[in-house]
């Protein structure tokens, strides 16, 4: 049986996504093996951390500052707003560094099991963003997943009187994918997305 | 991208065993939004942890004391040691309750190709323990891996001549475990190591 604070430690750590009761057990004693190099400077940063990252008042992109860094910064396009569902998707977005507007995070996707509605996601926040002056685009870049399609589909209909074009993400085959490790459906809306070459 | 703080966070926690750097980003946004839930006790826990665990200096068990919990428990049988390869080994035949002796940690096992020799675990530590007088048995229960029955082998040969009975955990078919899921190694030792009913 592991001591007191060792055994806290195994329960929090069980409690991270991707971690169960036994990893969670491998990753407390790799962290006590690894004292000065990664336990005592993770317990640091995790402090830090908490005081520090806030999520921007405009956007919902965490930050040490508010607005965020994408917010502040003036040479992003002022026209243009990227919806995701989560902040990892924003910094997938900003790696690839190909759209240079602004975000809007929802914080997840509307989901009647388990009771994510309009309001949980401050949709209300999003619409008024868009219907501000000199927006003229937001981009759709929800999952596509049945719940990521269903919120741009609700999105789509909840900003179709803003004045703003709504787009989203092109489906299709990824780039570098091989055809037959593909499934039928992005097959199929690939086929009929079709461009001329 | 994320903000130096956070990127300081997932990089730590993406040396995690059973963590990548995909799994780390979503532990990290998890953590940020529970924060007084299980961002700010996890970073206070691995601070205390990192101060009250130390290895116990007879045995190599992780504990807040030292002796640890076991060495230092006077009902446990001091005829017994039980060699284990880490301290999640001791905690697992803790919780079966079956063992009341004391256990010594190797801390690995014998691996030529990761350079870890008998000097590297100590083993002449385990020797001078187990020729003190009053110990009589010996269990090897490292892992029925090539490398824990290498060591196991080893040990048996270092621990011949100290006037102990070296024994090992038996082999055979797991309690619950369905015949034809079993490899054939396990179930041609169980027939081997039948036993009259």
């Amino acid at each position: 049986m592991p001591p007191g604070d060792l055994e806290t430690l195994i329960r929090l750590l069980a409690r991270l996504p991707g971690l169960g009761p036994r990893s969670a057990r491998r990753a407390a004693l790799h962290l006590v093996k690894r004292r000065e190099g990664l336990m005592v400077p993770l317990a640091r940063v995790l402090e830090a951390a908490s005081e520090s990252i806030a999520a921007c008042s405009e956007c919902r992109n965490l930050d040490t500052t508010d607005p965020c860094g994408v917010c502040a910064d003036p040479s992003r396009d002022p026209a243009a707003l990227c919806v995701v569902e989560d902040v990892s998707d924003l910094w997938a977005l900003e790696r690839t560094g190909a759209f240079r507007g602004r975000y809007h995070v929802l914080g997840g996707v509307l989901s009647a099991l388990d009771g994510v509605g309009p309001e949980e996601l401050g949709i209300a926040a999003l619409v008024a963003r868009a219907r501000a002056p000199g927006i003229t685009e937001v981009v759709l870049a929800t999952g596509a997943t049945v719940e990521g399609q269903t919120t741009a589909h609700y999105l789509a209909e909840r900003l179709g009187d803003c004045g703003v074009s709504v787009t989203r993400l092109a489906h299709g085959v990824p780039v570098g994918g091989a055809l037959d490790y593909l499934d039928d459906g992005t097959l199929t809306t690939a086929l009929r997305a079709r461009r001329p070459l």
